[in-house]
């Protein structure tokens, strides 16, 4: 019989004798592995903290205390502390547990999460609330150091350090993040950790804070005095915090000690932990990029099936390469995903012309503005959720300048298992109104090469919207072209009905008009190609020979193509039906399941024409 | 003859004798003041820094230095300097000087700004682009301490501190910012200040940087470790900058000194001025948030005519603190505008249940969803334009986990004088897309009342979106009462055709209605209330009988109300006009003439109502 399985809340953890966590800790990882290698996952990060996850479980009271999850791709094993073994195996799928914290799936996940850096203001907010009804819970928010490289990760830290109120911060150095380090922050963490100290420190650790414990004011304002002297937290002291670490993340005895002492302290304490990505699994501690986050893979060798497809991103990423070998003012930013955008190949080749500036989307979109003001052509390559991230600095700062600033928006529309925080669901809606701003979207792998090239061409701030994962396997041009900004292409004519569609649902309206041909009615397609500007006089011009339409888009349908294409052809007698993202919040869930249920498939475009009929 | 009259560029104040300096630097500010007493603006801000603005004139080089101003409110004395002194005259009337620096108006002026803390992140991206273009020149960010509180300065600060370049950060450290000062950054400044050190250091930091200047590296580093020890700016050599200072920031000739000495150095400096705010004008110094930004006033006695209005805030303001005095649940957070959102009130009433996050918008907005998560009932008041700073937030904590946190929005629509960075433009189009949310706008500062009371009597996340200033005069009911969530109100019948409108248009189609009545032509007019959820029944209802509508909003085109209910009565034959803001960034100026050239009068509404026809 496995610890494991007496286990079914943080209570039952409590009772098990300090000394078996650590076997229950391997129990967990082989269960997280196990599972991950079926359903996928972020696996590296979580098991990373799976004996920080223990050893707080162990001290705090959860759900009276309050634990926070940033970005929460690490709570894996809190999930399967507190009640959700048994639903574990279904993580990730469509109506199984969710790969992130959610508050409606248990009331162990104070707040849920998905995006980086909210922890911080989330513990804050409980933090006020507890004091405000005069509760007297703990809250402890746990942090990775790459979330901590985000504005609102300090937003956060500073009001907190203001506020002086008690909170625990623990910041889950993993000693690197998503890809690599990079901001003075990283950097800083960095020294920290080359310094050797951390063994050293951690006895010192233990020791001080166990004194601090029992003695009055004066004698810890000394010591305090003396810490930031010798110990490395300045950053946090002066923010307002009282510091303690690093200390090393994988001891869950010393882990324990440490925040049974920390526990009673009064105000906002930060808590440095070292912890190893990957901890425990070979593959996983040797190639933690690779680790992060996994499709299924082999146990015993750390290998997946590789599948020789061709992705949106790779064909983004080799033609930036390409057009960057013959400019030079190319430029491309990310923040924090160089392999999930794709610009990895880009860092290689040009790395003076390559920037991660770490999670912190904002930033990163101003200074591309700025690069373009002084002559550069700046690709920024960010995710379409977490653009969300940077919507003013797109207004603000390039738009309104009218600087040529291209954004490759990688993973718009569903991505599938990551779910409701992470589908690009609105980037259309959220771009549309802003003036000056070009928007496009390819309606396959070949044409988003052609839409680069245009977008740089074109000296205007543009967007590329793209969906996540593989093309749709089409030939690839051998050389980028320019596309005419504004114009659409009819791909198919047909007198009966016609679809619009923009992206990746171009070829999904192709498949629904050959099932109508069958049927004897006959569709044109058209790929609109750009939202913005919109080919109005296209659209007039097939109203004038066909007055039934069907828009088809995989973005919200608020604010998206299908409502600016009912609003010019209203009035005019058209019919006019939208397919599209409904106005909730998608679950998560294979991405082909999620597309039946949004109705984005050939046959709800054929039922949708027939009901028109 | 004046000083000022000799200089019409930064190269003509290169000619100035030092010891002259200080008598441009009165000739300016009294020119700031006479202008600025008519015309209103950011008095305060730009007061204070006419000594540094010179200084920096003096010593770099624009425009081939780069200088970029945070905010850019305090731009008035660059603006001056640098060949604007005729038309500054007209600063901030529409046709005029802009209120900010804004890179159409002025070589001089290499990056636009109008929201805080964007100007690390600009001077990176142009330092970056300088390097790689293997060019010579300067670039030096000006940023206040309030804007330094911003998550986005904070990110610019990091990669700044990673990449190593040479740029210069000039913290203009107020002694206070937009009204007081909050978080734990804030509170560090106040602390290195309140230590009365500033003129010791000054004079240790002249002759350090002097020597500086001469020795090697290994002296340097030497120096710098007792620095870190002995000087106070650890945060920041924390991130990666070299730090000087704190020095006084009005002593011209010091300040040229110091800008020559760290003009050449390597890397990324940090120097950190003090300024006050309103120096040189007593009314101001005296009171810098009523002069923060100003209407016109006296100028020998700094007093204004007040106007006799209720503004939507005071409504906002008085009634927030009604509600609270029963409701211990109700809490308030602002970023950084405790007196524009009028929350100045609710703080003085119940200072604990309030908060002031600084410039920290995305903070405000998870920090406000946590205590909602908590049960409480926090308001997040920031105006429409700031918010883009928060959407993310919004999406992904408030609305994903159905948080009831409300969202007010002051200076919703055209905001006037302060122009195209700051006019609520965009609200309505994106707030309409979040699954989840709320979205209202009362037609008058009544019914704001009323919305407020119904926002949190529904536990569900709502925002409530209003205009800058006064209200129009309506009777306010004796205390606010419940409307029902979703519903329009027909105000006025009439068979020829409908006036849809939300906000504060409502009025200006009853004008419309009016003057229509005068030719015989009878409109309906229906206040809205509710973008989301829609009233699309009473819409369908009203289409039985009436087949011509006219929707009116003041937000943009694309995105807002007006396209929805095109979207909805597409197909149906209805004929549907929509007036509201164009897809453009519209300029500044007096409401007036730009709700005219917006088309958002009533004799537009007119206008367009007999074209219909």
């Amino acid at each position: 019989m496995k610890i494991l399985d007496t286990i079914n809340s943080p209570q039952d953890l409590k009772k098990i004798k300090k000394e078996d966590l650590p076997f229950l800790s391997q129990e967990i990882r082989t269960e997280i592995i196990n599972t991950i290698s079926k359903n996928g996952g972020h696996l590296a990060s979580s098991l990373g903290v799976v004996d920080l996850t223990i050893a707080i479980h162990y001290v705090f009271n959860s759900p009276e205390d309050k634990i926070i999850w940033d970005v929460g791709h690490q709570a894996y094993a809190h999930k399967i502390i507190t009640g959700r073994r048994e639903k574990f195996k279904t993580i990730r799928m469509h109506n199984g547990l969710s790969g992130f914290p959610k508050i409606e799936e248990s009331c162990y996940d104070s707040f849920g999460v998905g995006h980086a850096s909210t922890s911080i203001s989330a513990a804050l907010g409980f933090t006020v609330s507890r004091d405000l009804k005069n509760e007297e819970h703990k809250v402890v928010a746990i942090i990775g150091d790459g979330s901590m490289t985000g504005g609102l990760a300090f937003e956060g830290l500073q009001n907190a350090g203001h506020l002086k109120k008690d909170m625990l911060v623990i910041l889950n150095d993993n000693e690197m993040f998503i890809s690599q380090k990079v901001g003075a922050v990283a950097g800083y963490f960095a020294k920290l950790l080359t310094a050797g100290m951390t063994r050293k420190f951690e006895e010192k650790v233990i020791k001080t804070v166990s004194r601090f414990h029992g003695f009055g004011a004066s004698f810890r304002k000394l010591l305090k005095r003396a810490k930031v002297m010798l110990f490395p937290g300045m950053l946090f002291e002066e923010m307002g915090f009282t510091y303690f670490g690093p200390v090393q993340g994988h001891n869950i005895d010393s882990l324990t000690v440490i925040l049974e002492n920390i526990k009673g302290m009064k105000g906002p304490i930060l808590l440095h932990v070292v912890t190893k990505k990957g901890k425990g699994y070979f593959p996983a501690e040797n190639d933690p990029i690779k680790f992060h986050g996994v499709g299924n893979f082999n146990v015993q060798t750390g290998t997946s099936e590789k599948k020789q497809v061709v992705t949106y991103t790779k064909v983004f990423s080799d033609t930036l390469v390409k057009l960057a070998q013959t400019d030079e003012k190319i430029t491309a930013i990310t923040a924090a995903m160089p392999e999930g955008t794709g610009l990895d190949k880009f860092a290689k080749k040009f790395p003076e012309r390559y920037f991660d500036v770490g999670i912190a989307e904002g930033h990163a979109v101003t200074f591309a503005a700025a690069q373009a003001a002084a002559g550069l052509k700046p690709i920024c390559a960010i995710y379409s959720t977490f653009m969300q991230r940077a919507i003013d600095n797109i207004i603000h700062d390039v738009a309104l300048q009218k600087l040529p600033v291209i954004f490759a928006l990688d993973r718009a529309g569903l991505v599938g298992e990551d779910g409701g925080t992470h589908h690009g669901a609105f980037d259309l809606s959220y771009l549309n109104y802003i003036p000056n701003l070009v928007i496009m979207s390819p309606a396959d792998e070949n044409e988003l090469q052609h839409m680069l090239k245009t977008a740089l061409s074109s000296r205007k701030p543009c967007a590329i919207r793209y969906p996540r994962g593989e093309g749709l396997g089409v030939k690839l041009d051998k050389s980028p072209h320019i596309l005419q900004i504004g114009k659409g292409v009819i791909l198919k004519e047909g007198e009966d009905i016609c679809f619009l569609a923009i992206g990746n649902h171009v070829t999904t309206c192709m498949q629904a008009a050959e099932l109508l041909a069958a049927k004897n009615i006959k569709a044109s397609v058209v790929n609109m190609r750009f939202l913005k500007p919109l080919d109005v006089k296209l659209i007039k011009e097939i109203f004038s020979k066909i007055k039934k339409f069907i828009t088809v888009e995989e973005n919200s349908l608020i604010g998206g193509f299908g409502e600016v294409v009912k609003a010019i052809l209203c009035g005019t007698g058209a019919i006019v039906e939208s397919l599209g993202l409904p106005d909730k919040f998608i679950e998560h869930g294979n991405l082909k399941i999620l597309r039946e249920k949004c109705g984005l498939t050939a046959e709800n475009i054929v039922q949708k024409a027939l009901e028109i009929f």
